[in-house]
């Protein structure tokens, strides 16, 4: 392999690529990343097992390719070197003894390379039937539902998000047992098959951190073991967790004794405040408790002190409610609401609390309440 | 005590006293803060013993001085429901029973308040002879120097910076045994007394955090064993480091067999790409090579690679150096200079390497080589 590339075009496709390095994996060829280079380009490769990314540099967008062929080297090390080497031309090669020459006119590296068969074999092949979602479209999905995944490894499909494809829907649910965050979207095209796959919530956040110019289209290509997304000059395999996803449309309530409509920015500005005075040690528990046409937002912490936020509402009838939850759950819902005015439906004190837009349904957040009262 | 003040003038206080506090100290009121309402103004006090921190806000900046008097309160949590009551207009109020109430149109928060007496007295006078610095300049000899003092405890005295004030002179002073960094500036009046005192590295560091307006000066006040600083309307005391700091000047030599001026930048990238192939285990030495007008500067870590750097350099005369040196201790000190060319002076392999400004002596880094040839 020979090749001269512009500092920049290298540095832009690295930065993807290393996100695929989990940075000390036991494995040293994990560590790596596979340079190869056909007619048609330079492919940069890397992979930890759980996922896989490929960036494309085609021919044009290169300076000058002298002799095909694979490199395998130290990802971060080759990353660091090819970033200090700002706004200059860059040649590779390799040499004889497993050995690759990095270069420009003033600096000179030579690294020790590893063996190109032993990289894994990437299959990035395509689906009999990708899935076309606009990136910014999918980037809010996963940040509207990714927070209420669980961190538990004792329950592995709850540590991913879950995709439902039918029809022409997609319906993504992450819960963590105690609050559930839920968005359903219209797709482009019908789907002739059904999918139902849960994605580890680390690989999507890597994934939507590769996101560049968001009006373009993502592909989600999904295969039995693993999903697919190919985008710009992406490829990024993601493995799936194995395991059936628990039925939570039946936590769902349809119906509701009570619903509240506030002001998003002033409810979460309140449960923020009063959040001050809550404690991790007591589920960071505060009490929701209204009158007439106003709420009471108060916690306590008893040897540091109390607080009281008072808040303006609309309520669809004359009930009253005295309920209490976690404000941290509540502001990691609030986070992912949209709209101006949110509605808040109850079901007494011990049923969960319902979060949605009152003007869309696309959008649940779910929050069960903690028995003080 | 009974006050209503903005929250935008409070909360800006209280972003400088709360650096007083170190967060989270044994001695429960180290970790308060003292607010000291006079006819004057508002005083807010922080200390943890190492430093101490008083911040003025004028009454003419208080919106309604209802009732005089000292409050002690839970330094973080104050500050924290200050900086989340945004834009409005904040009472707060000492109730019986050691309560302080804070409180808006909405929002009540109670809290549990310490004895005010017990809250360290902070004697922050002025002393006989105020020394006047430009801020800038101030911040600028700290920076310049700082990053050279020691992190080991085992030598009090280094890990804090020497300013020596006599005349109209500020020499100031950064080792660890291995390097060294001088500032000296000329001082606006001559001084009456000469002043050798070492200033806490960390507190120096908290000082330079907040300064705003540069444009302003800074006044020092030396005592036997503390400095205060007052400038804008912050008044901060430090403690100082007992012991004599060691005599440094004759470490550093007059007369050089060699000087190579180069360009600050490109040596700076050249040694930042060839520590890449260094290692801490090896205290990141780099070799430093001169043949005729150019250098070569190369390093390698033997398992993965090498790498050389050649740089185009001035010679003062046609003798030719191999020197290896710290590539961590040339890249801070190269941070620490300002001009386009520097002056790096030698005298062989094994003596100091000293590095200046050729049109300016004010500034000089020292590092010392590390024998490998």
């Amino acid at each position: 392999m020979k090749i001269t590339i512009r500092q920049n075009i290298l540095n832009e496709h690295l930065n993807n690529v290393i996100k695929g390095i989990s940075g000390k994996n036991i494995i040293p060829i994990l560590n790596c990343i596979k340079l190869s280079l056909s007619d048609k380009g330079l492919y940069l490769m890397s992979t930890d097992n759980e996922i896989a990314i490929k960036s494309f540099i085609p021919a044009k967008d290169i300076e000058e390719i002298k002799e095909l062929g694979d490199i395998v080297v130290s990802g971060r090390l080759f990353h660091e070197i090819v970033r200090k080497l700002s706004g200059q031309l860059i040649n590779i090669e390799e040499l004889i003894d497993s050995k690759l020459s990095i270069y420009t006119t003033t600096s000179s590296f030579t690294l020790n390379c590893n063996d190109s068969n032993e990289f894994p074999d990437l299959e990035l092949e395509n689906s009999e039937e990708p899935i076309k979602i606009d990136k910014k479209v999918f980037k809010n999905i996963i940040n509207q539902t990714i927070f209420a995944t669980s961190t538990q490894e004792s329950r592995p499909v709850l540590t991913g998000v879950n995709f439902k494809f039918y029809d022409n829907k997609l319906e993504c649910t992450a819960t963590d047992s105690y609050r559930l965050a839920k968005k359903e979207i219209t797709l482009e095209n019908n789907l002739m098959n059904k999918y139902n796959i849960i994605i580890p919530t680390k690989n999507l956040n890597e994934l939507i951190r590769m996101f560049k110019e968001e009006d373009e289209q993502i592909e989600l290509h999904i295969f039995n073991n693993k999903i697919i997304f190919k985008f710009d000059s992406i490829e990024m395999l993601s493995r799936l967790i194995n395991g059936e996803y628990p039925d939570t449309s039946k936590l769902i309530p349809q119906n509701f004794s009570l619903i509240i409509d506030v002001n998003l920015k002033d409810f979460f500005n309140a449960i923020d405040r009063a959040s001050l005075l809550t404690s991790e040690n007591d589920k960071n528990t505060i009490r929701f408790e209204t009158k007439n046409d106003q709420v009471i937002i108060s916690s306590n912490i008893p040897e540091i002190g109390y607080v009281e936020e008072t808040l303006n509402i609309k309520k669809n009838n004359n009930e009253e409610l005295k309920i209490a939850f976690s404000s941290k759950y509540m502001l990691d819902a609030l986070r992912a609401m949209e709209s101006e005015e949110i509605s808040l439906m109850f079901n007494g004190d011990v049923k969960p609390i319902i979060l949605k837009n009152p003007k869309n349904d696309n959008l649940l957040q779910l929050i069960l309440p903690i028995r003080t009262y």
